[in-house]
Formats: C-alpha cells, sequence, structure tokens
C-alpha cells in the first residue's frame, strides 16, 4: 500500500452525542484509509464537551469542557462542529475561523442564520467551511450544488428533507388518523422528539431550503426568508381528498427561481403540498430523504439517501473532513461563499403555485357556475372540476392552473363566503406536475 | 453584481460535436456567471476540429485543425476533451497535462483504460484531471465517489449507465417482441447507432464501470478487469419469466467489495439481471441513469438523471471547467488519483451471485428430486421453486439463495443435460433483493 507522507491533520471536535461519537468511531476504525485518502494523518486532538463524566465510547483522555482553548490552540488545523443550535456554536465557529482553522459543520440552523458571518472568517484567514452534513444527512448534495452543477443554471430544488414529518404524514395517509393521533404514535416511537416544535412547524426544513436556496441561487437567503407551514394543520380529510385524486401528502421544502414583474427573483418555502403517488418523491418513507434538481442544460436529477442518524451524518462530515484535510495538506482551498447573483426573495403571495380546493356545496343548479364566477374573477384558471352529489349536498372539488399564491387565498377566502358552500373541507397547493 | 477581478482562465476545446457545441454554447450564454463563479473569466482560446469548414454554431475564427499546437500554446490554461475514442485524445491529453494544462474530458473509453497514465502526468505537472461527464452524462457521481463519501467505505455501487440497452429491454419488457426486432426500431429511431456494439455489448457500460470501481474502491481497474455480458441473448422468454417473477430484466453495472478465501477484492461486471419492479432502478427508462451506492456509513443512496445527450453531457463538462479553472484562480489543486487499496479484481467464477432457471421438464414423478439433486451436489441453496403442470411436461422456475457464479453456471450446464430437462428456458442472475 503506497502512502504519502504528512504532516498529521489535528482535528477538534465539538460536541460529542450521536453523530459525534460516531464520528470519533470512523476516525479510529478508518485511520489507515483515512491517511491514505488524506495524504497524512487524521488525529483527534480534543473533544469538547459540557459533561465530561457522561458514559461515552470515546477515549476519555480527549475530553475537555473548554472548547474556546480547543479551538484555538496551535495544536488544531480542523474544528468539526456538531454541537447544533446557535449559541455556542456560532461563537466558537468564528474563533476557530478567524484562527485559522478550517472547520466542519452539521449545524443547519446556524448556517441558515449567520452563513454569512462564518464565510466571511473563513475568507479573512484562507480557511475552509464546509457543511454537507447539514441538509439531507448523508446524501451527498450540497457539494453537487456547490460543485457539480457550478456551470449550469439551476431553476428548482424540491424536496423531502425533514423525517420527522415525513413519517407523520405517511402514517396518516396509511391509517387515515389525524394528526395528533399519529404525532402521539411516533412520539411514542422514538421518530419525533418530547417537543417536536422544530420538526412539525417546519423550522428544521425551512434552514434547510435557506442553504439549498444559497447555493442554488448564488445568493444569500437566511432562514428568515423562508415561507414557513408546518403540518400541524394537515387534516385527515386533506389526506383522503388528496387519495382521492391519486395524490398524496408530502411537506415538501422548495426553491425555485421566479420572475415577476420587477424582474427575476426566487421563492423559498416550506409548506405541505399534494404531489401525485407516481411521482418519485411520493415512494420516500421513514427516515429516507430525496431532493430533486432541475437545471437548463442537466435536466432533472434526484437525490435520494438516509437524511439523519447517527452514522449517515457522521459519514457527511468525514467526507467533508477528508476534503479540508486534503486541502491542509495539499495547499488547496475548497469554494467559498457564492452569493454574487444576489437575487431578492420573493414574498409567497407572489409565487406561482396551484391549489386543489375541496368543498361541501349546496346541491342545487347554479353553484358551479357561482363558484367558478369567483376563480374567473381572480384571473385564476381551473385545471379539473370533480362534482359529486349527496343527499342534499354535493362534493365539490377544484384543482387550479399555477396562479399568484395572494390571487389563489383571496378567491379561496372569498369562495368560502358564498352562501352555497357549507363547508371548506381542504386547501392544498398541488406540487409536482405540469402546470 | 460584485465580481471578483482575476486573470481569465483560456480554454482548449478539443471537438466539437453534439456535446462540444453546448459547451461553447454555454461558455458564451453563461459567460457573466461563470466569471462570478470562478472569480476570473473564462474564455475560449480556440476549438480543435478535423474538419473545419463543415456547419457549425460556434466562432468559426477560433477553428483550427492543429489540436497539438493548441493543447500546449501559453495561452491555454485548461483543456476539454470531447473527441471520444483512445486516440488522438490519449496523446493530446498526455501533452496537455504535461505542458500543466489541467484537462477535463468526457472520455470513458479513454479513462477506463489510460487513467494511470493520466493522472501520473497530472500529477508531475501539478495539474487537475477531471472527468464527471465520463459516467451517467448529467448526473453528479464521480464527485460524490471521489469526494463526498471519501470518509466512508463504500460497499457496492450498482446501476444503468447505458441509455441504449435500457431503452430496448424496456421495449421488449412492453412489447414482448424479440431482441432483434427491437434493436431494428431503437436503430429507425435513433436510440441506437448504426453500429451498435458499443451499447449493446457492453463495452460502453464496462468503461463505466471500471471508472466506477477505481474511485469507489481506491483500486486501479481497467475496462479489461469487467466482466461483460451484452444483452444479445436476452429472449423474449427471460423478459416473459422475469414479469411471471414481478421482475424486470436491465443491463446494470455492478461494482461490489467481495471477501473470498484469499482475502478481500472487489468485482466488477455488467450483464443483464432480473431485478423485483418494486426496486428503484426498475422504473428507469429511455435516456435517464440512475446509480445505487451503499456505503458503511451513509447506508443506500441513489442519483438519478439524464445520462446521455449534448446538454446534459455539457453541463457536467462545465461544473468540472468551473472546479479546475476555480483551481487555478485562487491556487487549488482537485483531488489525485487515490489507488492506495490495489483491491484485486476477481474473476468472474468467484463473484457471489443469484440465478434465476427456468425449465421445461417432464411431468412426472421424481424430475424435482433430480433437478434438487445437481444443486446440492453443487452446494447451491434454493431460494424458491416454482413447478406447473401442463399437459405432458412442466415448467419449473428455481430462484437460487446466493452462490459463486462457477458453482452456479456448473449446476446449470449439468442440470441442461439431464435427459427429464426438455429445455433451459432462461438462465439469468438476480439482483436488487436480500440474498
Amino acid at each position: 500500500m503506497a502512502s504519502h507522507e504528512g504532516k498529521p491533520i489535528r482535528v477538534a471536535l465539538l460536541g460529542c452525542g450521536t453523530v459525534g461519537t460516531e464520528v470519533v468511531r470512523l476516525l479510529i476504525d478508518q485511520a489507515a484509509d483515512l491517511t491514505a485518502r488524506v495524504g497524512a494523518p487524521v488525529e483527534l486532538a480534543g473533544i469538547a464537551v459540557r459533561k465530561p463524566n457522561k458514559h461515552r465510547e470515546v477515549p476519555a483522555e480527549l475530553l475537555t469542557t473548554d472548547a474556546e482553548a480547543l479551538v484555538t490552540t496551535d495544536d488544531v488545523d480542523v474544528v468539526v462542529e456538531v454541537i447544533g443550535g446557535i449559541e455556542p456554536a456560532r461563537a466558537l465557529l468564528l474563533s476557530a475561523l478567524r484562527a485559522g482553522k478550517s472547520v466542519v459543520t452539521a449545524n443547519k440552523a446556524l448556517l441558515a442564520e449567520h452563513s454569512a458571518e462564518l464565510f466571511e472568517a473563513a475568507d479573512g484567514s484562507g480557511a475552509d467551511l464546509y457543511f454537507e452534513a447539514a441538509v439531507a444527512g448523508a446524501i451527498p448534495l450540497l457539494r453537487p450544488l456547490r460543485e457539480s452543477l457550478a456551470g449550469d443554471r439551476i431553476t428548482r430544488v424540491m424536496g423531502i428533507v425533514n423525517g420527522t414529518t415525513n413519517f407523520i404524514l405517511s402514517g396518516m395517509d396509511s391509517t387515515g388518523a389525524s394528526y395528533a393521533e399519529t404525532l402521539e404514535e411516533a412520539t411514542r416511537l422514538g421518530y419525533a422528539e418530547a417537543d417536536p416544535t422544530a420538526d412539525v412547524d417546519g423550522f428544521d426544513a425551512a434552514s434547510k431550503a435557506a442553504i439549498l436556496a444559497s447555493l442554488a441561487f448564488h445568493s444569500r437567503v437566511t432562514a428568515a426568508d423562508v415561507h414557513r407551514e408546518g403540518i400541524a394543520s394537515v387534516s385527515a380529510a386533506d389526506i383522503a381528498a388528496a387519495k382521492a385524486l391519486g395524490r398524496t401528502v408530502k411537506l415538501l421544502a422548495i426553491c425555485e427561481r421566479v420572475t415577476h414583474d420587477d424582474g427575476e427573483g426566487i421563492s423559498v418555502r416550506v409548506h405541505p403540498a399534494m404531489i401525485p403517488t407516481s411521482h418519485p418523491l411520493a415512494s420516500v418513507h421513514g427516515a429516507f430523504n430525496a431532493v430533486f434538481v432541475e437545471a437548463d442544460a442537466a435536466g432533472e436529477m434526484m437525490f435520494y439517501g438516509q437524511g439523519a442518524g447517527g452514522a449517515p451524518t457522521a459519514s457527511a462530515v468525514l467526507g467533508d473532513l477528508v476534503a479540508v484535510a486534503r486541502n491542509r495538506t495539499h495547499r488547496g482551498r475548497g469554494p467559498r461563499e457564492s452569493a454574487y447573483a444576489g437575487l431578492p426573495v420573493r414574498p409567497m403571495g407572489q409565487t406561482p403555485t396551484r391549489y386543489h380546493i375541496s368543498l361541501d356545496v349546496a346541491d342545487r343548479a347554479g353553484v358551479l357556475s357561482q363558484v367558478a364566477a369567483v376563480f374567473a374573477e381572480h384571473d385564476v384558471s381551473i385545471a379539473a372540476v370533480r362534482q359529486e352529489g349527496r343527499v342534499d349536498d354535493a362534493s365539490l372539488v377544484i384543482v387550479t392552473h399555477a396562479a399568484t399564491d395572494a390571487a389563489l387565498r383571496s378567491t379561496v377566502d372569498k369562495i368560502g363566503g358564498l352562501p352555497v358552500v357549507r363547508e371548506v373541507v381542504s386547501v392544498m397547493r398541488v406540487e409536482g406536475e405540469e402546470s
């Protein structure tokens, strides 16, 4: 086995939970391979934790509670952060980058809020900042967006990037149970956290959407720019309405170019949507994530794999670690921030979407014409209508063509107020089909 | 729009067919974006072609017939090769690399035979060698293997990497027609070339398999190491037999780690195989390619997209071009050859596979026991049997558990010679299921 000689790359690990423990295990188990791949040994210099006495399957002598000292010591070349959350991760990584240490992080929340500041610190010292593990776990997705597609014009990124909500929606789809019941079951089985807010309200997916949009469109997008709707309002009626039309409900993160009167912009949003059951994203279940990417020259691509879990996330962290270690060994430098396009994020109201609307209406003549008139008045074109009579009322299902979200929203509001409409049973956006 | 200032990156293009023309178009149309992404303008220095007077949608003043002069001139930083074939591509790229020019190539045949030599030349001068477009067209696949998964242990790569054979097999599956008829139709529609040998005999897929195996297993694998079986021997009976069992036939490129008595090795092969219709690869049609990757920590991943065509291939070429141009501008260096593991390629006979065997047998007592005895004698374990009687003969379908390909082959040979076996209707490997 030919091996390159080289000065060891010394790694500081911040955090030692599920992912951190896996990172340590892989660094030790695969030491010989990593040395050969990097051209130098990759060694753990220390592991910063809050509670050093907690039992962990890692070498105890490496543990320290002084994270700030660890990330700035001369003995460290690369800092790997798997603590999560904004502070103290932000302060520690800024210290590390300013001290010239390259950083590998899995921290989506931090990247989605403070990437500009982090990239600036990295640029100042010539350090690398890599974060493949922050989105879609083990799936190589950010490197393809940042590098493989760097010569193309990406038009759309759409995917399932949160496992908890996907588990809950799949459960509702297969059992017909309510959101509340299914969430309870998911919590009992460990698929949802005790406080599921970050997942079910879409915060986790919104952070990931911000990161994806930034990379895909060479523009700064933060979590606050992302239109966010969670799954708490998805009802059993929504799921049933989707099923009746050969569709299924998924929580999607969508980043796309939109052209409005005042020029090019982007839409970045997280919301539940109906997609056809024949769509490849419809069959993505459990902890798996999948992301569609569309680009002008490349066409349509899909990336699929495990979106969470200790080992898959650690795989992505280690891939980045090998890259920054190679860059250290061979005096290279990874891609830096690319935000030159500066495309504005359009408000949701200006975003073109399609709606599915399911109504309970009085079963008498003229109902459809009254409802249709409201659509016409708002300049919303109808793609499909299905009316079914019952004893003295009827079910009316309408799927629209693309219109601005604002126009669709006003249409639904007005329709809900028509005397002939007894109930708006379900309103949901439709994705994954020709508009 | 903030832009970085920098010395222009001068590009020599070798070849100007479908892909080359698209590369030129994208370089011109996206000049402003490429400049911003690279940090310097990316300019065409010249286009080497054999017939300069042929009509092309490219600036005529850039055309030259002197490729050798173009690739070594001081005015060129990067050489993009889309000629294909071994010579003159090999000689030109060696000249370019030795002269310190970075190389981007889409040439699978060349990479699958001469990558060691090319990497050596690149290493000698510190130039980059990128070839994302050589496998699976627009799908970012090589960069994930070389970089994203560099901290993991890849165990298997399996995919559909040839569109022509996929089109023919899909056609046979949907119409029930013979191979010859379907090939004729494919040729008529332009999905198969006038001389379809490279595709239908599996040469194209074998080159890609060699490249994938080299990267996945950090070992040198050439096209000659790849066990190769094309689709010409796939019969309508094979397709029907697959269908009857809820399977479909695909030409697969498979690279996997195999452990034999004398240690770890790899199996690299291209052959038709039955996969379950529920397998994600089963629904990959037409020009689309898809590749499954399994790694210890990351688990299972899939990459899907357009595997051929001018624009998709040009997208991959341009992604590489941006990477090597960035490396020039920022004095970086891409990943070099990683062949440290030096794993031996095992002969097909030692590779564990599973067989599906469909027989016409005499319908009388004792037939199954005679057939089963042959399996037992070769130490091949049977996973499933289905026997159906007809007037005076019967159909017997057997699916095995994993055994070495040699043992399976001998078993089939011996069974074919049993007097009770009237005909071996179909023999095909089975993939994509638990063994």
